[in-house]
């Protein structure tokens, strides 16, 4: 049987054979920028959009990327097509791409000349989306919990860089592990507003108008723009400002959007109920259309991976 | 000509086979804990104290290690030995320890019990020290530069978990390298005071005493734990408070401390000298006194590598 | 002589009997949301929109109200017509709902089945609405002053909640009278913008734009809305935005807004006169369509109720 | 059956006749300065320090109490004389003063000379202490959560004043519930350090060392004062700093002090086990230094009221 | 030869007579409030506006000017006819008003009455336009360089007072040369937003919308205003929002605005290249409308003036 | 009659014809650093280290003053003698040193070689101390107001820099004027806590111990460092530790420290009393042992200034 692919440094490697020295800078300081697309019937999705924030985090982290963007989908959709055949019919995969600044060595910080022998590491993969992990949720909803860990300040590290020194969303998921094995996080920042959790963004609605907190704090999610595109095509009122619990606690409706689940009901906000159904009216209208954009009913898709 | 070997999850593998998978979890997500101890003439300096500073790391960010601290000294002394023949006089290495979550995978998050399927990643490693990246900062002084990136708050990530989601640090390096190929960087906290740098702790010297910013925002490193040991041994006064640029401005003398170097001394800060001579008088007191303690005159044993 | 009745935990009772007893946690803990509505001509305004709001509080402190919004709006209407022959041409009364966590037992923190022994505590009440508090500064205006005491942090009770924890709001009141025996006070909060006062929301004009704090730190008066409903329909443009002191120096005129008084102009602040005339043109623009609103001049009805 | 007496305004009333008119400002504003005294074996323990630290926070309020400190302490010892027979043998009692600024007036805060009118309102009150709440935690100590909730700064309302404004205590212990039925809070301050929460405060010990929050932003209870001066006389270093969630996991022992139950300690922090044993060896010394103080087994005494 | 005339309270005296006696209020505490307008052809350009600003300024830090607005235009006016046959052709000068509290003296502070013997200080002058400080720029670019140093808090001094009180723009500067001798600060706000710098307002443009720092923390400058005015014209979108250090390195365009220079260009940021091309599209366009605005090729008019 | 000399940039003239060009940079941007000495029966109090901090403020702000500290000491002696004779017998003087950075010059800025051409501007000066300016608080004792304006953050200008950038300061006393012309303001810093005022230090007395604010957000006084060695050597425990308003309502005593009045008492905090006795036991101590070590009772000395 055939293995996946993954494309390690300009080579197609059989994923077995891939791996990380332990001398990498993406190991040793949590040194990796990254993205992660999704397909809708094998089709990309935005795959343009995942490149260009890519190379927005790479030009502030000055991580040297002799790749331009479009070779660099180039690569990604030949590496889709080679491990296109293991895939069968219901099937989507994530399209991921990590890049460190390369092996880790003293040298290169007081050396400029010395930097071009350390290039950049480029990873890309494309495995399963896991469907199991989150369809049950579109029925039942989501339970929010907001942990004590706080998110991290833009003057450490901007959030809208997306990187994997992300200890700290861990931090906050243990965190809320401890109060309901099934909850999802959504950290507060140091001023006590909601912002995102490890992979997704926050919308509620309250008064048929969709919130969503603004960029400033958070990484601005693809999925997250096509929602408030869905929004302005559907003619809902759409807003990015600052939220707080309490507008939480008396949303009519709240969802998370993500890249793997497109749109995930919220049904508890720290124990109480969010909204009389779920999903609330607008959030199953928001769904629909994304749906119709794909011409996928990837909720359906995800159900039917879940056992009977 | 023999290989240098790498403790990995229970076994010694030669350095060249040591690698990362790139599921795990160190790699993903910043979600390692480590320590960096070294040799004196070989024998460990605090290999203990770098133990203990482990394991709470550990316990904090909930990351199982079936090893109890004994047994990883016992199987950090024996790697040491193993490696002991490749290295030559004048020598010396460190004593490196890595501990991921293990391998990523949703599962672990959902249920409890799934967690015992995912060991932790555990590496040691005793590369050599590498003195020609300090030694010549012995005599010139080091220069010291505050990026505009600042240190992450403990309600994020505590900096007193040594972690490896470091993006930040290197943010800072690389804002400080704009000015000066070979300053160091020295993080403000969010309030604008003095920290710490991606390995060292700092002190400066005023009116006769000593000064070191308190516990509150840094890793407290051994380092830095010695040199107040052995302040109090030499009579020397010496206070934790908040510092700021200021005083960092009009100190008498200053110094980092850190594993490899022990103490660097410090001659510049933002541009401005510091002190009269560097290093300086209370500064070559401390030097002295380590160099006793461990009976070893590592700054030469430094300055001896560098080239001719 | 009849007496005033007041709705208490289900039954009518004469003022004078109605009372708190000590162990009632609304008295111990600050632990009550309240609303306060008025009546123009004994017709209630916006009574809804304060029953809504009042559920919204009882949401996020998790106090259980057994009588849902549509009843507790039935008896608030049933207690105004059993007081209504207390009161003459030319008053109008309050209408004020209480509701405590009820009575205080450390069992019910420990034994959730326990919580239904110790229901919540309601009260309503529709006192006469004292004129002369307010009367004259309609004319003269309000002096503002910003005291040293700052707003609440949402994150420590969000004052969206409508509560009676406010001690800090008496603090600043104490420190105003301490500058002018009549002053208003206006709290800044942690960043130092303006917010509001223990019962009122703020506003001011610049350039003919109206503006007021945004909601984030603030308690959303129905007054408040009622002004901006008010602004729309008059064509003025209003923007919620943070305001400094600065803005508020420089204004070409301010006025408060409550329950008792609708629209108070302000002619002082720090000191300092705002704008021209008191009221200015745009004030006076707003009051007349509140008058129209309601079909009663209450500025006229309150400057009646002042001693000639 | 005679019934427990409670001091209301210069009268002594049966506990079933001492209510408060719902004009009251304590009910209103959260306008309520009170201490909680405790007896052991009968006699009133510090209750002259309490009353001290009652007074502080009468002046900083702005309360103005007719009667001095000396008279205060008079009459609550009179009380506790005249309920003493209501108590059998192994009981003891709280002594409680409440005082409110009295009938809320919308006139005191404009007529300086109108204040007479309306005095504060004192209440004394003597209950029993109810061991049943906290006796088993001295054997299985106490699982500490840090809720979202934060303390409130003190320039808001110094937490150094004992007040009635205290919703944001409830909301945290609210949260705290949703985790665990039989967690205990720990709020942190808006920066993210350790404080105390509506009772008490903490302690932890590391390296044989005891270590409480600084004053500045808890209140600092006589129970706590009382910790600090055993640890002085038993040596044990004791120190006041900023203590964050780092050094709570990793604390070898650690304990809340309040009136009630004096030391109780603490088992868990966040879900982790702190320490090796409940109560620690250091917390032991330390509650045998109280029970010595005081001649009496408090510890037994809470034991022997629960349930067999 | 003849001499610029300066107005000096009530007076036109030659520059070389006008000086400042040491007790002036204005240099001992900086106690000073001034505006700089330029002329385009002589023409004075929104001088009234500029003015109206410095009368906000008088009015929050409480300087009377016995002087009204309409008449210090009035005399700025003549001053700049009385020193116009000073320049040649090509040459443009400043008007710049300086306002101090007047001579310094305690009895001031203690006596109002006393007042009136300290009149404010009046400065108005005319020097020429130094074109070749900011000259080159228009084709190279600038470099910005954000310092540690952070813009003052509005609660302490409102940034929207143009005060002289500015050594924090020094220090700020001074240590952006450090790290680029031809480099412009633009400093962070405490929470480590863009904000400005001594003398200019700061503009980004992304997906063809033009960005500013909102008002809260800066001077709104009259440039800025103008280029908002200008975009509105020119149909080009633009909001006043909260920017990052993230949003500047991932512009396609940034300028800074400042009453000299009008616009000028950006071309780096932190070190990092900004756009493609310098000045971008945008930016040209609105060039190009402010100098029709104006009727004057200011650019060209300041490339004249480099030497050779 | 004989006029008061002024060191002026090298050169002694008389006081009416020292002033300052309208270009100095002093002028321009608050950018001068300065200390006032004073003398005791003519003697300098301390002198040297009012210049050494003169030092330490002119590193910070990086302006280059060619004469060194010893020479600008002689300096200012030999003009102290000069103008000895001007004064009479229970009279005394200030050594007031100002260094500005010179004319200003763009051109600075961008070439460093031009620096040099821009000399520091040098100002020493010894005019009469104003006993009348404050003997009559040495007996009624000063009423300390705290104005909402807050102590400017180091990480704009560090107040440990003795500058002339205090509009700040001087908002804040016309803001404290507004409540009570002959009150004192206390600032306090973002975070709530007592600081100082424009020339003076703050310190409180509760439990027999001293207490002042820590260095951190002050400039540490001269006075302010004599208090604590008097303290020292009379055996008075003395602590800096953050202090809050709640601190000063309840301390037993309090005082302020500044170089022309040494120690003055305080009354009344925010309109409340202080104490018991003005001065309080304590502080009449401290006086007492200041009178002694500078041979002079300078209490009544400023007393005899009083108008009888």
């Amino acid at each position: 049987m055939k293995e996946l692919m993954v494309y390690l440094n300009g080579k197609m490697v059989p994923e077995s054979q891939a791996s990380l020295p332990l001398s990498d800078s993406g190991f040793l300081w949590g040194d990796t920028v990254y993205e992660c697309a999704r397909t809708f019937n094998f089709k990309p999705f935005k795959l343009r959009e995942h490149i260009q924030r890519l190379y927005r985090s790479l030009k502030m982290t000055r991580i040297d990327l002799a790749m331009g963007p479009e070779e660099l989908e180039t690569v990604s959709l030949e590496l889709l097509e080679v491990n296109r055949e293991l895939f069968g019919g219901g099937e989507d995969v994530w399209i991921n791409h990590d890049v460190t600044r390369g092996r880790y060595a003293w040298e290169r910080w007081v050396r400029p000349e010395a930097r071009d022998r350390y290039p950049a590491t480029v990873i890309i993969q494309t495995p399963a989306l896991e469907f199991t992990v989150f369809a049950k949720y579109y029925r039942s909803g989501v339970h929010i919990i907001t942990p004590s860990v706080r998110q991290m300040p833009h003057i450490c590290i901007d959030p809208k860089i997306k990187h994997r020194s992300r200890l700290h969303f861990f931090l906050a998921e243990l965190e809320v592990k401890e109060v309901d094995m099934e909850g999802f996080s959504l950290l507060l920042d140091l001023e006590g507003s909601l912002t995102e959790n490890k992979g997704g963004n926050f919308f509620l609605v309250t008064d048929g108008v969709l919130r969503t907190p603004p960029p400033q704090n958070i990484l601005c999610g693809v999925s997250r723009a096509t929602v408030l595109d869905l929004a302005r095509e559907l003619g809902i009122p759409a807003v990015e400002e600052s939220l707080h619990p309490y507008d939480a606690y008396n949303a009519q409706e709240a969802f998370l959007t993500s890249t793997p689940y497109c749109i995930l009901p919220v049904s508890r906000f720290n124990g109480l109920p969010i909204g009389e159904e779920v999903p609330g009216p607008l959030t199953r209208k928001l769904l629909k259309a994304w749906q119709e954009l794909v011409e996928l009913d990837f909720v359906q898709q995800a159900l039917d991976h879940l056992p009977r």
